[in-house]
C-alpha cells in the first residue's frame, strides 16, 4: 500500500462512515419536512401494519393445508411492504441522484427512492405465488415467471441509479418492460386455463385484471414522474401515485383474496387433489 | 453537468475508491487487533472448513437419490458460513456505524458485522430446505417459509444498517420478529405433521428443537448485544454469542441431520416413494 | 448527534451523492476510451438484443405447455445477460479497485467488472433451471444446485471487491470453486440418468457438456487476467476473454436448446406425462 494512505487509514474509515451517517440522517430529514412526501409513505405504513393484524383475524378460521398456504404466502405481502416503507421513511433506502444531461431535470439533485424497487423484488413474487397457488400452476413455470418478475424489478432499480447517462436509464427502462412482456404473457395467456381446471377461475380472474392493470400504472408513473420525462416534477406526486398503486395492488389484493379463501376452502382444497376437469364452480 | 464538475471527475473517482478500499484495509486491521473478535470469526472459519471435508467424506457412503439430496443441501450450509466469515475478517462485509440517539452508546462508532445477516439469507433457507425434505413437506409450503425467512434476514440487515434514528431500528427489529413467527409456525404446528406421515418424525423432532431453541438465541442477542439496548457493550462479546450459535445451529445440526441419513437411508427414501402413513420407525 | 456533523449534513449529503455520481459517469467515460472493452461490451449488447428477437420469433411454433415453459426459461437468459451489459457500460456495475499488496499490480488502480458476478447469479440459475426441465430432474434438485450455483456466483463477487488482502481475494476464489464443485458433480453424476430417463440423453448430453468445459474457462480467465495473478494485465482482452464466454454458454447453448425444443416437442411432453424408461430417441 502507498505510504500516505497508511497515514490516511484510521482518518479515512472514520470521514468515511460519517459522511454515510451524516447523508442518512439528513435524509430522513428531508423526508420528514416534505409533508406530502412524508404522508404518502406513513399511510402505507399504517395500513401495512393493519393489513397484517386484520390477515392474522381472518387466518383464524383457515383450517385446509392449501388454504393455509395461499393465507401465509399473502400475509408476507403486507409485511414485505411495511418493511419497504420503513427502509425508505429512515432514509436507508432513498438518496440523492442528480440527473444526467438530456434529463428534464438536468444537473438538479433529485430524491430517488431506489428502495421501491428492491422491495419489489421480493413482494411481487409473493403476489405471483399467491396467483399461482390459486390456479394450480406448475411449480417450475411459477418459478420461471417469477425469475422474469426479478428481472424486471432489478432492472428498474438499475434505470433509478443510472446517472452517467440518459439513454443507459431508458435503455433499462425497455429491458425492464421485456421483463414485465413474460410476466403479463404468463398472466393472461397461460395461468387462465390452469386457474379454469381448478376451479378457481372466477376469483383468478378478478385478482389477475387487478394485478395487471395496476402494474401497468407503475412504468406509467415511472414514464411521467421525475425519473423519467418528468413531466410530474414533485417528489412527492410522484410517490403518492407508487403509494396509491401499492394500496390496490397489494392490501386490497391481498384482503379479497383472503376474504375467497376463507370461503371456499372446499374448492381450494379440491383443486390440490387432483379433481380438475369437472369444471365444477367455486362453491360460494 | 456542471463546469466544476467535470475538472473533478479523474480526482472524484480516485478519491472514492481509495476512501472506500482504505476503509476495507482499516477495517481488517481493527479485527486484526482485536483478540476476542479475531478468535470468535477465525474459529468459525476453522469448523467450517473441517465440516466441509467431514461432510464429504461422510456422504461416500450415501447411494440413495433422496438422501443424496438432503445431503446436497446440509453440505452447502458451512460453504455458505465459511463465506460469510471470511467476509467479515477481510473488512469486506463490516462497517463503522454511529449509533443515533437514544441509544446507550449514542455518537459513538460500533463496528457492525452486517455481513452476517446477509450470509444468513443463504444460509438459513438451506437449513429449511434440509428440515423441509427430511419432513417431505409440500414444495410450495417450502418456499413460502423460505420467503418468510429472507424477509427475517434483510429487515435485520436494515436494522443494522439504520443509523439516522434509534426508533426505525426497533421498527426494523420487530418486523424482522414478525417474519420470524411465521417460520416458527411452520416449524411447530405444521411441518411435524408431514414428518410423522414421511416416517422421520424423531429425528425431525430433535432438530426442529435445536433449530427453534438456537434461533431464537439470535434476536436476543441483537437486542442485549451493541447493536440493540447495548446490555454487553463489547463487541467481540457480541460477536462470541453469535459465533457460538452459528456452531451449534449450522455445523453441529448438519452432523446430526447426515449421520441420521446415512444411517437411514431406508427410511428416507420410503417417505419419497409415498410408502406414507404406515408408522414405520427409522430402521436405525 | 454531535455539534459539527449537523453543520455538516447538508453539505455531507451534497458530496457524497456529487462524489458517486461523478466516479459513476467518470467510469463511463473511462470504458468509452478503451475501444478494445467498449467493443467486449457492445458486442453482447447487440448479440443479447438480436437472441431475444431471434428466441420471440422461433417460439411462435412452440405449443406444448412444458415446451412453452423452458422456451420461456430460455428466452429470458439473453434479457438477463443484455442487462449485465448494460450494467457495465453505464459505469454503474464496475468500479476502480487498488489490488492489495503481494499482487502483480499491487497499488495500481483496476477497473473492475464486478456486475458480471452479480448478474450471473440471475443469468446462470435460469441456464440450470433449462438444463433442469429438459433432463426433468427433481424440483428440490434443482433448488439446491440453484442454490450451490448463487454461493459461486456471490463469492467470486466477493473476491472480485475485496482490496484488503490479497490471500483473502483467493480463498473466496477457493471457496466459489467449492460451490461450482457441487454444481459439476450434479451435472455430471446426477443428472445424465434422470436425461435418459426423459429421452433426452442426447441434447442433454451435448448441452452439457457445453456448459461444463466453458463454464470451466471462467474460473481460469479469472486466475489469468487482471483480477487474479495478472498474467494477462489488459483489461480488455480479459473483458474479452468473459464476453466471448458469455456469447457461447448464453446464446448459443439458448439456441441450440430452443431449436431441439421446437423440433421435438413430442419428446418434451412425453417426459413430463411419465412415459419413461422406454429409451425412445428424440423424434427428430
Amino acid at each position: 500500500m502507498l505510504m500516505f494512505e497508511s497515514a490516511l487509514t484510521e482518518g479515512a474509515v472514520l470521514a468515511d462512515a460519517l459522511l454515510l451517517q451524516t447523508s442518512q440522517a439528513e435524509l430522513l430529514g428531508r423526508i420528514r419536512n416534505d409533508a406530502l412526501l412524508s404522508a404518502s409513505l406513513w399511510v402505507n405504513v399504517a395500513l401495512a401494519g393493519l393489513s397484517v393484524l386484520l390477515f392474522v383475524y381472518m387466518g383464524r378460521s383457515v383450517q385446509s393445508p392449501r388454504a393455509k398456504l395461499i393465507w401465509g404466502a399473502t400475509l408476507l405481502i403486507p409485511l414485505v411492504s411495511l418493511s419497504s416503507y420503513l427502509g425508505l421513511l429512515s432514509g436507508l433506502t432513498v438518496g440523492l441522484i442528480e440527473m444526467p444531461p438530456g434529463h428534464a431535470l438536468e444537473g438538479e439533485m433529485v430524491l430517488s427512492q431506489w428502495g421501491r424497487y428492491l422491495t419489489w423484488a421480493l413482494s411481487t413474487p409473493l403476489i405471483l405465488l399467491a396467483l399461482g397457488l390459486l390456479a394450480d400452476v406448475d411449480r417450475s413455470d411459477l418459478l420461471v415467471v417469477i425469475a422474469a418478475d426479478i428481472g424486471m424489478c432489478l432492472t428498474g432499480l438499475a434505470a433509478a441509479l443510472t446517472t452517467s447517462s440518459y439513454a443507459f436509464r431508458w435503455a433499462f427502462y425497455l429491458v425492464s418492460c421485456s421483463f414485465f412482456v413474460v410476466v403479463l404473457y404468463a398472466l393472461l395467456a397461460e395461468w387462465p386455463a390452469a386457474a379454469e381446471a381448478a376451479g378457481t377461475d372466477d376469483i383468478f380472474g378478478t385478482l389477475r385484471t387487478l394485478t395487471v392493470v395496476l402494474w401497468l400504472g407503475y412504468p406509467i408513473i415511472w414514464a411521467v414522474g421525475v425519473e423519467g420525462f418528468a413531466l410530474v416534477q414533485s417528489v412527492g406526486v410522484t410517490s403518492w401515485g407508487y403509494s396509491a398503486l401499492d394500496v390496490l395492488a397489494k392490501y386490497v389484493f391481498a384482503y379479497i383474496l383472503l376474504r375467497w379463501v376463507a370461503d371456499n376452502q372446499d374448492t381450494v382444497e379440491r383443486a390440490n387433489a387432483g379433481a380438475v376437469g369437472t369444471g365444477a364452480p367455486a362453491d360460494d
